[in-house]
């Protein structure tokens, strides 16, 4: 069981940043994401590319605004639990949460903040017979460790930016990339299209275009795969297969918890803490909404800002918070460091 | 007059954002602030200080931040009147208003942004006799142009940041500079009270330590000051005497505009687009209150946003918006400029 103060369901812009404001007043959080790294659809939509409206930011990569907001939350230690989904919660008596993950790990939180954007997101599985008993024996939907493929054969399946990017940094790791897709055109970053035709034409990796996969084999593991290239079959041996076909986000078991549901997004109290109709519940970022409800990261900020307030007040009844700048009081850390602004001197001038 | 659609009064942070969420709008800004500078509080009080809890900078200094900004909104051409006091305001026929500064500048604006902090900066100014003849005649409580101290003798006041860093940097423009506090000790960042002793030390600036200002003389314009050193009074002949006394915040003139106000602070309606009680003029930032209201610089951020949405409605009515992600369709600017992703390309791999 791990033990937290406040259990934020969701790794992206807005559940990394609640981490930081109950940081500053003191509330330990743990994260837990369905997805393999941090940063929610940031990471896994589009992290090469710049935005533009966050305030501050002429520009920034959403990778670089999640490696910074990472940075900034280190100094408060939150836990991670990756790759695994938010399934269940029950309300305890003493009006804290366990929530139970799908792949059985339990959390106790005083405070549980869905952070979930639009949901966890879901691979988008080919129909191909016997599939779901290849799962874990030799199917990834998403890739969590490369070393898991060093020194083996893959074949990956896709057209898009995840199928190019994987293709090209596995040819390091495994004894062999194969992709496959049903056209000859890919849609990527130009950077990407072009490295992968250097890396075929250089003979490490085998493209079989256009080509379907129809069929898996293998008694306890997967050992090879059917493709149907234009009506013609043929197999092919390999150690995994890796259908990178996009993700779908799912609002999910969530939406059975008894929360108030509005088009597809909790509703919550925007007009004071971000609360949804459960108390000790908050739902903050783009899984929210209400009145006026922009999907923007900002907004997210804010939100969780608001909600780590009104945290301190469930977790810590009675006692008065007074707001302090973080430029005037400075920054302590869980782990013991200190940020601080460089104080002013009296001194005589003489 | 000047015309605009929204006319934001203070160019605090949360001003200069509300001028790049307006601009995605199409809706074009007009800013007026009290102080001769872009940035609020940031540049006015803690300029060279880190903030640690602006979402994605682990660190950032104040007066990067308004840096930063100023270039983000750069595109949208903002229009600036620096040094000037929004007094009155009067709402037309047709919705709009006009707002009037203290100097008799004209602004006439389809919706008012009131992003006025904790109120317009006004000097702490000395009880000398007969200082107020002396306003625009030698007498100067903000440096708006230091251009204007060219080959000039300058006396300053105080012993602060202000007063250091000021007398600093006129060494280079000033053909004297005379610094005047009533005690030897000066309360500023290490370095800026290490360069005045240094420069006293080499005579560039004098120094006047303790004494005070007890007297002004000169027909039309400063001539010369009286100072009191321990009882002993004494004349130094001057152009320009600039006492650098700290700046407060005041509400001031918009607490007059019947608004509803409470602890200072406007009352707006948060659950919504923080709206006062006046359609058409809102408030944003630390100037507002609500339920849970949090002076954060990344509330200011948020609420400008949620703000600009509604401003939107106003000006266009009937008209539908669609939100859109900046990294999907990119930035317009209104100087001809626009930022954009780096587009997919869809590309045969042969
Ligand atoms: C192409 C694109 C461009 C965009 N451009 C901009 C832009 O320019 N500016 C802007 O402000 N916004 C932009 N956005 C929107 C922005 O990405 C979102 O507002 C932001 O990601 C929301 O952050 P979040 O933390 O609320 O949720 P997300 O980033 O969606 O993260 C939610 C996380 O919760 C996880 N999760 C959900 N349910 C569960 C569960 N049951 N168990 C475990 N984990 C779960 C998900 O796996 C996901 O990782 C863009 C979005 C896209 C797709
Ligand atoms: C020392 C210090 C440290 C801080 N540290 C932090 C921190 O770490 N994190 C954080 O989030 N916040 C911090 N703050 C608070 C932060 O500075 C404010 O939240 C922020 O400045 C608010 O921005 P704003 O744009 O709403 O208002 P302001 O920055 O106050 O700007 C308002 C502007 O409006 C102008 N104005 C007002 N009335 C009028 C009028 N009638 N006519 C013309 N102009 C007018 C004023 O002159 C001013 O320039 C700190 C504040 C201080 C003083």
């Amino acid at each position: 069981m791990i033990e937290t103060d406040i259990l934020i369901i969701g790794a992206g812009p807005t559940g990394l940043f609640a981490v930081f404001e109950a940081g500053l007043l003191k509330l330990k959080c743990h994260i837990l994401d369905a997805l393999p790294q941090a940063g929610g659809q940031l990471s896994e939509l589009y992290p090469k590319k710049p935005i533009y409206d966050i305030p501050g930011f002429p520009e920034v990569l959403a990778g670089d605004l999640v490696d910074n907001l990472m940075e900034q939350i280190k100094q408060f230690e939150p836990g991670f639990t990756l790759g695994e989904r938010a399934e269940t919660i029950v309300k305890q008596e003493d009006g804290s949460f366990i929530v139970t993950s799908n792949e059985g790990t339990e959390f106790h939180a005083k405070v549980v903040a869905i952070a979930g954007g639009l949901g966890s997101f879901e691979p988008r599985k080919p129909l191909i017979d016997g599939i779901a008993f290849y799962e874990n024996k030799g199917i990834k939907y998403f890739i969590k460790d490369p070393e898991e493929f060093r020194d083996k054969r893959v074949v990956i399946a896709g057209g898009g930016d995840s199928a190019l990017d994987w293709s090209i940094f596995l040819t390091d790791v495994a004894s062999e990339v194969t992709l496959i897709h049903r056209r000859n055109e890919f849609r990527g970053a130009l950077d990407s299209v072009e490295k992968v035709q250097e890396l075929k034409d250089s003979g490490k990796i085998r493209m079989i275009t256009p080509a379907e996969v129809v069929g898996l084999n293998g008694a306890e593991h997967i050992e090879s795969i059917v493709i149907d290239e234009n009506g013609a079959q043929r197999t092919i041996p390999t150690d995994y297969f890796i259908p990178l076909f996009g993700l779908t986000p799912k609002l999910g078991p969530i939406g059975n918890w008894g929360l108030e549901i509005e088009k597809n997004a909790i509703k919550v109290n925007n007009a004071l803490d971000y609360q949804t109709n459960i108390p000790g519940i908050f739902a903050i970022g783009d899984v929210n909404t209400y009145p006026g409800k922009l999907k923007l990261i900002l907004c997210g900020f804010h939100e969780a800002t608001l909600m780590c307030q009104a945290a301190y007040q469930i977790i810590n009844p009675g006692k008065r918070y007074v707001l302090k700048y973080t430029t005037v009081s400075g920054v302590d850390g869980f782990d013991g460091t200190r940020k601080e602004a460089p104080k002013a001197v009296v001194k005589a001038i003489v």
